[in-house]
């Protein structure tokens, strides 16, 4: 499952039905996940249904505990009070993994997308080997779920990481600071953590942009291009609301877009003139003259607040830097015609310190039509971005089949908790 | 409907379904109209219907006079004489037009995608404008009317331009040579027709795009990037089987990735460096030292020529444009991870010109996940990619609607030939 999840990066998104009534009780569950407390009224509204058929799934969503309906706060028509169906936050759960170059981050992520409990550490670059990551994880997966109150229910695992993901296959095939090559990490993490889930896994670039789209920069886009900064720069880019996976799942490498052919900077790849290898956190730190101090997004954050503070060298490097970024999200934005260009991870404080060059070199090179329409953001999710596409991942199984995913035999490892 | 038609490029893929029957009839007729002959148990196979129902559909669609069935020069299982199922392509057809830099073209287009008759003018750089153009279009389309056999329908009419197509209204946003903005030409060559049918009308590289995916170089791939060469450079990106349009359909504007910011050629879209400046034609006759020379597609083929015969200037200008055409391709393949990239009108020879300079790059940028999966290759429907993509265009309300679209009585100017 862990393969046959992994297109579902694009997959979840793809509604194959079922069945009918399948695939409406995970339509139902998706619109009061994403969006929290939805009435009912709206829910039938969004659906295309009747009153009756919205309150018989409502009451299967609610019988197997997924779902609980309450009174709203604010009064619904007519001055009475208003029902609205909420996701079982605290109930059903999974767990979300960040694997990204200098950290590890775990957590238990409720229905509805909240982050009830996390835990992070530091990942030494370059020392790591899978070993040690899965065994680290593991430590924290088992602690999230030990810590869950009693009757709560883990419905599925999702992990980010920071390389190359097979769409086939599910494995990690290639770590360019470390150089691993096609490694079995979902397989590995799902054997340590014994819940007898399976562990889906996604490029991190590609979750950032999911979430990003579902819950943050880019709510109601259809068409967004997601930049990560993490040392080095992936991409996520949403299509007709879909994620740009290609043949194999390894579209959207906008890192290694090539900007500066003839005398750019030598990049991780083997190429050069990469836009990783001009906007990247060594491009960067370089330029600022601060090769010897505070790597990762310490360093990143100290050049942007120096510039701020007046430091020539870091506004200079901020400046450089910001050029070549301006020019890799032009070509994008003239590829895609988006709604919105969302910076994440690094790139997100990159950004804030030089969006006057991005915006100028937006303005320069992007045709009219498409520069009407673009918003430059940075993440609202933050750091947490990729994070939150892990949880989506996680969610995926079960808002395709929710009845299905909830049986109790599934999970040999967690007491029937939840009702069929 | 012209402008419901033009997100239509897109939308003629996106079936959302009038009704089971109408829909099933479209599906059969969309796979008659581009595989020609299909035999009963393949197209039942395909749709995963019985053969009664196959029966049924076939019968409906033989009554409307839009496809027929044959017994095949190859026989069946047991031996038995196989009956295959064609489109009528003599009897219902579309008007096809393609408005390039430098020609005008129409065709008639039988359903089945064969060109039962064309004709083609020059078109003066620079020197055209709407009404002209409607002009001699509207000329071609008559005379391909009044030549069709007594009893020939026509069906639709689809247009490629050689600028960019608003989603939302279907006008000609831009036509940089020549200095149009927001222009009506659709409907200025529907009225100019007098045919009472709308005139759908498409970008030239997404409709490039869109032939080759359907019956030219990229049959069978999921993501497809087609380089289009007329003067400027263009793209239609297809992916995951769709045409990636962007919010307002300005997407896939490949010729204004910049690719050699600092020293660049300037553009025609004001910016520096584009792909658009470095290979476009007057790139590669300025790098050859012929700017004085025939020029379009006979002064491109002109160099390749000489090159071929050993012209040292023409085959140093090849390695000029080859080596920026493959850094282009380079991203696109790095973003797109596509299974297969076209290269269309003038870049085709441009790229059989310059082959090697444009695999070396690849070879040298692409990552090797991507690299190991796509095939560079020229479109297979040569400079009429594009004509073919106007007559999908032309196709596409037919292929939606079968019944719907050969009533009589829609059309008042053609009489009712086709039984309902």
């Amino acid at each position: 499952m862990s393969s046959s999840l992994l297109p579902g990066v694009t997959g979840m998104r793809r509604q194959v039905p079922p069945a009918t009534g399948q695939l409406r009780l995970g339509t139902l569950l998706r619109e009061v996940h994403r969006d929290g407390a939805v009435s009912r009224t709206e829910l039938a509204d969004r659906m295309g249904v009747n009153r009756s058929t919205i309150l018989t799934l409502i009451a299967k969503l609610a019988a197997t505990g997924l779902v609980r309906e309450e009174t709203s706060a604010t009064t619904g028509r007519a001055g009475r009070p208003s029902l609205v169906v909420r996701p079982a936050t605290g109930q059903v759960y999974v767990l979300a993994f960040d694997v990204a170059v200098d950290r590890l981050v775990a957590a238990r992520v409720g229905l509805g997308g909240t982050v009830l409990e996390r835990r992070e550490t530091a990942r030494r670059r370059g020392q790591d080997d899978l070993d040690e990551v899965v065994t680290a994880l593991a430590e924290f997966g088992g602690a999230l779920v030990a810590a869950a109150p009693p009757g709560a229910k883990c419905v599925g695992v999702g992990a980010s990481y920071c390389g190359l993901i097979g769409a086939a296959d599910g494995k990690v095939r290639l770590e360019p600071t470390i150089g691993w090559t096609d490694v079995d990490f979902g397989p590995a993490l799902g054997r340590r953590l014994g819940l007898g889930l399976p562990v889906a896994v996604g490029n991190e670039a590609h979750l950032g942009a999911l979430a990003e789209h579902e819950r943050g920069a880019g709510v109601g886009s259809r068409n967004l291009v997601y930049l990560h900064g993490d040392v080095g720069v992936g991409g996520g880019i949403i299509v007709g609301g879909r994620l740009l996976d290609g043949d194999d799942g390894y579209a959207a490498e906008l890192g290694h877009m090539i900007v500066n052919p003839y005398g750019g900077r030598p990049c991780n790849c083997g190429s050069r003139g990469c836009l990783e290898a001009e906007v990247g956190e060594s491009a960067l730190l370089e330029a600022a003259g601060r090769t010897g101090g505070p790597i990762g997004r310490e360093g990143v954050r100290a050049v942007v607040e120096a510039a701020e503070n007046g430091d020539a060298a870091a506004r200079a490097a901020l400046d450089r830097v910001g050029d070549w970024l301006g020019i890799g999200v032009t070509n994008l934005i003239n590829l895609f015609n988006p709604g919105v260009v969302v910076f994440g991870g690094m790139l997100s404080e990159i950004y804030r310190g030089s969006a006057a060059q991005v915006s100028a070199r937006v303005n320069a090179g992007v045709l009219p039509v498409s520069r009407e329409r673009v918003a430059l953001r940075t993440a609202a999710l933050g750091y947490d971005s990729t994070l939150a596409g892990a949880a989506e991942l996680g969610f995926a199984a079960l808002l395709t089949d929710p009845l299905g995913t909830t049986r109790a035999d599934q999970d040999p490892t967690v007491p029937a908790a939840l009702p069929e």
